[in-house]
C-alpha cells in the first residue's frame, strides 16, 4: 500500500483504477498534518502543501508526478538531493498546443484583428483591400524545441506545405523537420525565417534567450510565438522589437509575470495577441492525463520506477 | 490577333506573356464603345461593361474567363444561347479558403471570442476555466462540395485526425473523404456531425438548401460555415437555429445580400463570426490566376478551346 496525495480538482481521473493498484488516495481536503510524512507519491504540485510534504520530518516521499510538461517551477535541487523520482506530463499537450499555435498564425495571416474591428462597427471592407493576408505555405517556420509539441506542430505545418526548421540543444535531427540546428547556431536557424515559435523548457540555458541581441538580428520576422515559458523572453526587448522593423506580430500565451499585470503594454498592442497561459487546455484533460498516470503508477507499484516521462534532473526537463 | 478585354485592377498579371501569344489588350480605361463588337475574349465580369460587350451589335465574343470559382452571377442562359465558352477560376482558391475555414473552427474551438473580450478588459481568466475548448480531432466534419476546395480542406482535416464526410450531387467518392453521400441523402451525412461546411456552387438545386428543415434536423451541431454562396442559406432559418439548441456557432463569409446590411442581426451575435467575402483572398493572387489564365489563353489561340476549368453550362459550375 502506497499513500498518494492527489493535488488537482479534475474530476475525470480514474481513481478506482488507482485504488485497484493498491494506492490509498489523500486530497487537500482529506489530508491531515500527521499524514504528511506517510505520503510516498504526489500527483501535482501546489507550493504550500507540497513543500510541507517534501520537508516533513521522516518524509517518505519517493515520487512526484506533475500535471505540467515544464518543471521549472519545482525546487529541483532539493528534489534531486532527496533522490525523489520526478516525472512530467510531456506529450499530453501536443495536440491542443499545436492547434493553438496554428490559430495564432491564421489570426494574423487572415487579418482577423481588422475583420473583427470592422464587424464591431458593422463595416464591410471590400475584399480586395485585404492586401495583408498571407497563406501558411508562404511562411518559413523556426521552432525552438523539437520534442512532442514541436514535432506535432512541424507535422501539421508540413501538411500546409510550409518550410519547417527546428532548433534543439545539440542540433540533432527530429521527426517532421526539414532542417535542425543547435541552439548555439540560432542565427542560422532564424536568418530567413518568418515565424519563430518558442516551446523550450525554462532552464539556465533558455532564461532570457530571446533578448535584444536576438530580436535585433531579425530582419522583418512575421510572427513570434511563445507557448513555452515567459522567462525565456526579455519582455522589454520583445516590446521594443514589436515597435521596430525587426518583428511584425507576437502571439503570447506565457509571460515573465503571470497573470500578466494590468500595467503591461502587451495587453492592447494592435500587433499582439495575448492569451492566458491556456494553450494546453483541452476537453477531457483528465482522461488524457491518465494515459501517462496509469502506466506510471502501475510500473511504480512493481519496481519503484516510472514507465514514461521521467525528468532528467540535470537538464531540468 | 484576338482582342481581349481585361476587367481587373490586379497588377501582377503577366500581360506581356498575353501579348506574346498574339493578344491585343483593352481595359475599362482604354476601350471605346466602337471597340465593343471587336472583343473576342473577356477576362473578368463587370456587369455594366460586360453586358454591353455581350450584346453589342455584331458582337464577336467567343470566350469569357472569370476570376471567380462560382459563376452564379453570370447570365448563363444568355451566354449559352450565344455559344460563348465560359471558364472559371476553380482551384486557385483552395489554399486560402481551406485555411480560412480552419481559422473559423479554431476561433471557436479555442474560445477566442472570450480571450479577446478578456484582453480588451486586461482581464486574465484562469486557464482552468476554459471548459469550452475543443480540439479539431474531436470533431466530425461534413463538407458540402467535394471539388478542389472541399478536397483540400478534407486533406488538411485528415492531418488533424478529424473524421471527414463529403456531400456531392451523386454521392461519388472523392479524394481525402472518409465517406461521401449524395445531396439527396444529406440527412445521413449530417446525422452525427459537428461541423457543416458549405462550399457548393449556387444553382437551382442549392438555392436555400440550408433551410428550416435542414437546421431543425441538426441535434446540436458545433459550427456551420458558409464560404460558398449566401443564396444557399435561408438566413432567417439560420438565425433561428443559432438561437436554438440545433446549432452552436456560425462562421459566414457570404450572405444573401452583400455587403451584409447594417440592419442584419448577424453582425453582433456572440456565436457568429462575420467576414466580408474574403476567404479567397491571398497574396500574389494575380500570379496564381496566371497559372490558369496562361495555359487557357495558349490553348484558345491554338484551337478555340481552353486547357482547364471549362464551366458546364447545364450544371452551372
Amino acid at each position: 500500500m502506497e499513500n498518494l496525495l492527489l493535488l488537482t480538482d479534475n474530476s475525470e481521473l480514474n481513481l478506482s483504477a488507482y485504488r485497484n493498484l493498491g494506492v490509498h488516495i489523500f486530497t487537500e481536503a482529506t489530508i491531515k498534518p500527521s499524514d504528511y510524512a506517510s505520503i510516498t507519491i504526489m500527483f501535482g504540485w501546489k507550493p504550500d502543501i507540497s513543500k510541507k510534504v517534501l520537508t516533513a520530518t521522516g518524509s517518505s516521499l519517493k515520487w512526484l508526478q506533475t500535471f505540467s510538461a515544464g518543471v521549472d517551477y519545482l525546487p529541483l535541487a532539493q528534489l534531486k538531493a532527496k533522490h525523489i523520482l520526478v516525472s512530467n506530463m510531456s506529450g499530453v499537450h501536443a495536440i491542443p498546443i499545436s492547434q493553438t499555435i496554428l490559430l495564432y498564425a491564421l489570426y494574423f495571416a487572415r487579418d482577423l484583428p481588422r475583420v473583427l474591428a470592422d464587424a464591431e462597427q458593422k463595416h464591410w471592407t471590400d475584399q480586395h483591400n485585404f492586401g495583408e493576408v498571407v497563406t501558411l505555405d508562404d511562411l518559413t517556420w523556426t521552432i525552438f524545441g523539437t520534442g512532442h509539441i514541436g514535432s506535432e506542430l512541424a507535422r501539421l505545418l508540413k501538411s500546409f506545405h510550409a518550410k519547417v526548421i527546428g532548433v534543439n540543444r545539440t542540433g540533432h535531427s527530429a521527426a517532421n523537420f526539414d532542417e535542425t540546428y543547435a541552439q548555439s547556431d540560432w542565427r542560422k536557424a532564424v536568418a530567413d525565417t518568418d515565424v519563430i515559435v518558442n516551446i523550450m523548457p525554462l532552464t539556465k540555458e533558455t532564461a532570457h534567450f530571446y533578448d535584444k541581441t536576438f530580436f535585433d538580428f531579425l530582419k522583418s520576422a512575421y510572427l513570434f510565438v511563445n507557448v513555452g515559458r515567459g522567462g525565456s523572453v526579455d519582455t522589454t526587448a520583445l516590446i521594443e522589437a514589436l515597435h521596430s522593423d525587426h518583428l511584425q506580430h507576437a502571439a503570447l500565451d506565457v509571460f515573465e509575470q503571470e497573470p500578466l499585470p494590468i500595467s503591461s503594454p502587451l495587453w492592447q498592442m494592435p500587433n499582439v495577441l495575448v492569451t492566458p497561459h491556456y494553450s494546453a487546455q483541452m476537453p477531457h484533460l483528465g482522461r488524457a492525463w491518465d494515459k501517462i498516470l496509469l502506466p506510471n503508477l502501475e510500473q511504480f507499484m512493481k519496481d519503484g520506477t516510472v514507465a514514461t516521462n521521467r525528468v532528467n534532473m540535470k537538464n531540468g526537463y
